[in-house]
């Protein structure tokens, strides 16, 4: 009965998720306090007060048909308004409303501007580590994923490898930063370099390349580090971005798309995403959360729990033995597989009931990616297996 | 920069979404009520206050990590375990938790299970006249639209047409009762029969055919009139519900698939339209609203108001001189244009502040759609004008 796309992505369907339902069918069989479940990028860390409050005013006090109803397919324009005045203040960027698509979170986004951009046959480029997800999102509208190589020493770009892989099909190039699975933050001068390539390849080429700035963790940087807004590099740029981990609002679905002036053909670029979103059948951003949201632009998740989630964990696992780049954004650890096949150190975790990813669910073998949006105890009750887990595959 | 199928879209927009955009600065110039929209079907009846207290007390009492996180990307078991209970309550269906998708809509249901089934090529039946959309959804898929011809004497399905449309390439049959955008009702007899022609031509062609019942009018039904439920009468039916209009909530983009055990290879099904939900970035129906719905399945919309507004409207424009259908369910009135080409009836009527669609939107030219979900007075107001408009065509 299913068609024969859907059978390879059924066939490779997110080990992350996978992992999810065990964890949850482990946490009842052994208690949730015995499961230490680092598998999904599900913050425990609750929504602002502000959304509760904003939330629940809105209720009570704004008309429901409103509140509820159908507005233009890009959002409510005051919401739009108070994002691109929020985006300009913060980052001197000049963004009108018309440059903001509220999004069904930032995989909404990204489908949308996917749909918008694609010929069947289109290169986008990504690098690994990568979020798994990037391969069926282009391949939804007949996009061909390339691939650049992990750079394992520092998990910045490879961007001589990323030069030669730019080719006259080439349409689109999805960055992440903060990176999920490395934690990585992308260096000013990394973007400027990439802008450069980009800009010469187009030149060289005479095409159009879009570059994607897929930023859920832009709020989650870590020691000061300052994370580039991508659009004052490159004139070609997208922002796709979520609510989902500054606000702590995943399961909402709730996001937006940034398509500057400077673009290529800007208008029609706004006008057609504004289609891919109605028929891609989003229709809009769930209307409640697009005015929570919207109230809630200055609120902060709470980035020191997570950074003392981080200095534990980083800590623990590097005295035990295990080797990692340091992250400095997100709420991931990539950390090397003690031994050269990771799935078989994932499954020496789980027997100490550890759920870690493997790597190669973001094309880089290897290595395991931790997430740490979890309890503080979870990480301290999980650090003795850790330590148990690395003499074990150590011998 | 922008792809070759999106062009087409983008012309192709909805003439629906274009005139609702066309209403808003209309209202702006001559106040909101002297113009009397009747383009687009967002309810004007308020959600019911149960919506309201359950979406309160639930932000009040309810850990917000769970109530805003992720959950499984078919929605949250009790949610999913309450709609079945229901369904099976109300329909004598047999359904459980795992039968029940919770979607961005019922757009986004639609999208989730023709990705799921459709290989490019395959065909997809529609009933003129159609909601538009659905040429949009199926090309997204690389589905092509085979359109059964209108039958303007009581507007029930063609089955004749219908059954010598059906070819081997016939993958899906969207049927969509009550109907937008005549307020018809397929009648138990017309579903048994159709029931019986799609059995027939599955066994001769020995191939799958997939019913999908598009019913967000559901609970929309007067005078007593039953809508069947679809899945009783053949086995290979999905069914896309919407929350939209039975709670007057279509900006919060609420809804569900049922995919039935009885459908061939339904659990390979299940699975993969659970993997479509994800990958298209829908990820999953918004969390907030899957647990208020959940809590106000026996909640009904104000029927009444809907109702005096359709007696008004028909009795209005029947005396005035338009024929037309008499609507069942919906709250749309499909009338014929007293000019053939009815663009110029709808250019006629937006002279005397009167927006209306176009029949050709639903590719059913000669006609208008009229959506009554507005204010009893808009109704009252607008028929002087309705009465003008036919005056002028027919001189």
């Amino acid at each position: 009965m299913i068609a024969e796309q859907m059978k390879g992505f059924v066939k490779n369907s997110s080990a992350i998720r996978a992992m999810f339902e065990e964890g949850k069918k482990m946490a009842a069989v052994y208690g949730a306090e015995n499961v230490y479940d680092f598998s999904l990028g599900n913050p425990n860390v609750p929504a602002p007060e502000k959304v509760r409050q904003e939330a629940v005013r809105m209720l009570q006090e704004d008309d429901p048909v409103v509140l509820h109803g159908y507005m233009n397919n890009s959002g409510y324009e005051e919401v739009r308004e108070k994002i691109s005045n929020f985006l300009n203040k913060t980052h001197g960027t000049n963004f009108r409303k018309e440059n903001i698509l509220m999004t069904v979170g930032a995989a909404g986004g990204l489908n949308v501007i996917l749909k918008t951009l694609l010929n069947p046959g289109d290169e986008v480029i990504v690098f690994a580590p990568y979020f798994g997800e990037y391969r069926s999102y282009a391949a939804n509208y007949g996009g061909e994923l390339v691939v650049v190589p992990p750079n394992t020493a520092d998990f910045q770009p490879d961007l001589a490898s990323f030069e030669k892989l730019i080719s006259p099909k080439t349409k689109a190039v999805i960055v992440n930063t903060p990176n999920n699975p490395t934690g990585v933050v992308y260096s000013e001068e990394t973007i400027q370099k990439m802008a450069d390539i980009m800009r010469r390849k187009q030149q060289e080429y005479g095409t159009d390349i879009c570059l994607i700035s897929d930023e859920p963790y832009r709020e989650l940087a870590y020691d000061g580090v300052q994370v580039p807004y991508l659009t004052k590099y490159y004139e070609n740029t997208v922002v796709g971005y979520s609510f989902s981990k500054s606000l702590s609002l995943p399961g909402e679905r709730i996001g937006y798309l940034v398509i500057p002036d400077e673009m290529k053909d800007s208008e029609d670029v706004i006008a057609a995403a504004n289609v891919a979103n109605r028929i891609l059948g989003f229709v809009n951003a769930p209307s409640l959360f697009q005015k929570v949201a919207a109230e809630c632009l200055e609120e902060h998740t709470d980035l020191e729990y997570y950074n003392r989630n981080r200095e534990t964990l980083y800590k623990g696992l590097t005295e035990a033995g295990y080797e990692c780049v340091r992250p400095e954004g997100a709420f991931y650890l990539f950390v090397k597989s003690p031994v050269e096949d990771e799935k078989i150190f994932c499954e020496t975790a789980k027997k100490h009931r550890i759920l870690i990813v493997p790597g190669s669910s973001f094309d880089c073998p290897g290595y395991v990616r931790i997430a740490y949006c979890v309890s503080y105890e979870t990480i301290v009750n999980a650090l003795p297996g850790f330590a148990e887990v690395i003499r074990e595959l150590k011998g």
